[in-house]
């Protein structure tokens, strides 16, 4: 079993990583507030866990809620649902909010969490990669908007993540390959070393072997666990964290969500990031070779792609998070292990690449 | 032009209380941060205020909502009506967005600050007397649910606080005694010589005597700001100023939102608590006579109701933000200036009490 702190003052807390996590009481008990429990989960997962959870948490009078996969069940009207199975229950405010599944449920859950009756217990059960490597840990929750993905959301750190490796047992091939992409980035913004272990290793990871994807958990999460313990709310480094968000959410939003799994509209964007440095001269053309062929090898979309222009792409980049008095920031490699929040790019080199990424 | 201050470290910041403050440029700039600014406002306040805010934000980028007047657009509905012109315009994460209103707008609005992006800043022009001494301070946002008001929502506290009593000249007489409700409350609970002070000069506030009116938000805000800076995020104290709260947002639900102003509904919960406290021995006929009195003199109602049950009432009584593991907490008087928050009151008490008011 190994554990990751995330450091943050009063609103410190631990990543639990380890297999059978989900079934041990001792595990999750203490974290719970009070005697109500609510789980969000969602249809893929449920037939899955849901009962051993349930089991688990005996003795606490618990709902459920099973949602259906995927990106399009991260929106205002699915948290709407979260507040009306609460209130109809009635939960009070020490009701524990749970989220078990991918980085949908955790976003969502997470979402909700924050805002009945402002601000309730939370707890992670992350059951995908990207969800233990990513989406779990720092506090980040949100829903999409039909014009920009996590546009509507709220800081609510939670008071426990249990990443039960047990669960990547039964992941989907392309949720597995997914989760990669936040893997290697953080190699490229923050942890060369790893990203070398990464390219020896991605055949084994891909096999799911335990050893190694308990060392990519806990790798990723004390790179994540440093960044946000530094920054919480981003006003700063964290940013970093967005190496390829900026491309792939504009991707996500504009192919109409759930087309593109949030990773692999990741891994493209990484691959954009790179190229766009690398075209501004501010990463060499082998590094960024290296970061197109990992992001490869882990079975993840490169390159070009079809289904948006290149105008839509630059309009709905424009809404998004980094932007600043209409100023667009993007996260920009500048070596394997080293990347910055850049503002000076020149527009045209960005559109050129926006481009040729977008030709069909 | 009077200055309050609440205290709550790095997000410290000021009630500003005088005439024409709307207009003052000097009063609101310096707090605006970037160069976009949403304004929420009502269609009561919109045709009276909203030019003049937009003349004092001259070179600014300024888009604005109007919302239908009332507690029925405090839903979730409604804030995504705010996402959508945030998204549509589109505003970055620097955007300030601006209540221009009562309690609704002040707290809709709010709450869309504090989600849109995962927070952008906010300020608050409160144009009604009970946005002026209570919602406007403090950093209370959300909006109802069917089955309970304010269920939903996140603190998020203002830059800054503009109270225009110039305002108060347009305001209906209703919504004016409607916020003298809380300005009751804040003597019974914290402030002895301010609730003799009101009675000795109700007459001429209602008559809305200009250095009358100042002292009223100011001694408010003052209470408020006491209260608030021990504890910004209701773990204790802060409950006290749930005075009347907790029968008055049953009347509000169980009544259909609307129909009652909140201070109407607040009245007549202070009353009903007066009344159980009384029963239990915790407050003197005197002290329960004088509360009763004082709100009357402020036009406000008391005493017994129609339209609602005492078992719907007691139902909807049960999901408070008070409740903790299904125990209901109440905010009890136990004097002219002394309140406390009561667990142990018999339930057939509380049931004798809510079956006396609404009795028809």
């Amino acid at each position: 079993m190994k554990t990751v702190e995330i450091a943050l003052g009063e609103r410190t807390y631990q990543v639990r990583i380890g297999r059978g996590l989900l079934c041990m009481a001792d595990e999750i008990m203490p974290w719970v507030a009070g005697k109500q429990i609510c789980i969000v989960t969602d249809e893929v997962v449920a037939p899955l866990y849901l009962d051993k959870l349930r089991q688990t948490l005996a003795g606490k009078q618990v709902v459920s809620l099973v949602l259906p996969p995927g990106e399009l069940s991260k929106n205002l009207d699915t948290a709407g649902r979260v507040f009306d199975l609460l209130l109809n229950t009635p939960c009070d405010r020490e009701v524990t909010i749970i989220a078990l599944g991918g980085g949908v449920v955790g976003d969502l859950a997470g979402f909700a969490a924050a805002c009945y009756q402002r601000g309730v217990p939370f707890i992670q059960v992350p059951t995908t990669l990207l969800a233990q490597v990513d989406s779990s840990v720092g506090g980040k929750t949100g829903v999409n908007h039909p014009l920009g993905k996590n546009m509507i959301g709220a800081f609510h750190q939670p008071r426990r993540v249990l990443a039960d490796t047990a669960t990547l047992a039964t992941l989907d091939q392309r949720q597995l390959q997914s989760g990669m992409a936040e893997v290697i980035k953080y190699g490229i913004i923050n942890d060369r070393d790893f990203f070398v272990w990464l390219e020896d290793n991605m055949e084994l990871a891909l096999a799911r072997d335990g050893d190694t994807m308990a060392h990519i958990i806990e790798q990723s999460c004390v790179n994540k666990a440093k960044i946000v313990a530094q920054d919480e709310r981003e006003s700063g480094a964290r940013a970093l964290l967005n190496l390829g968000h900026t491309f792939g959410h504009a991707i996500e939003t504009g192919s109409g969500y759930g087309n593109w799994l949030h990773g692999e509209a990741v891994a493209t964007g990484i691959d954009m990031a790179a190229h766009l440095a690398m075209h501004m001269g501010r990463l060499s053309g082998a590094d960024c070779a290296r970061i197109n062929r990992l992001l490869s090898a882990a079975g993840l979309p490169v390159g070009a792609f079809t289904g948006l222009s290149a105008a839509r792409m630059l309009e709905l980049m424009k809404v998004d998070k980094k932007v600043r008095d209409g100023n667009l920031r993007l996260v920009l490699p500048s070596g394997i292990g080293c990347a910055e929040i850049v503002s000076d790019y020149p527009a045209e080199t960005l559109a050129q690449t926006v481009a040729h990424f977008t030709a069909s």
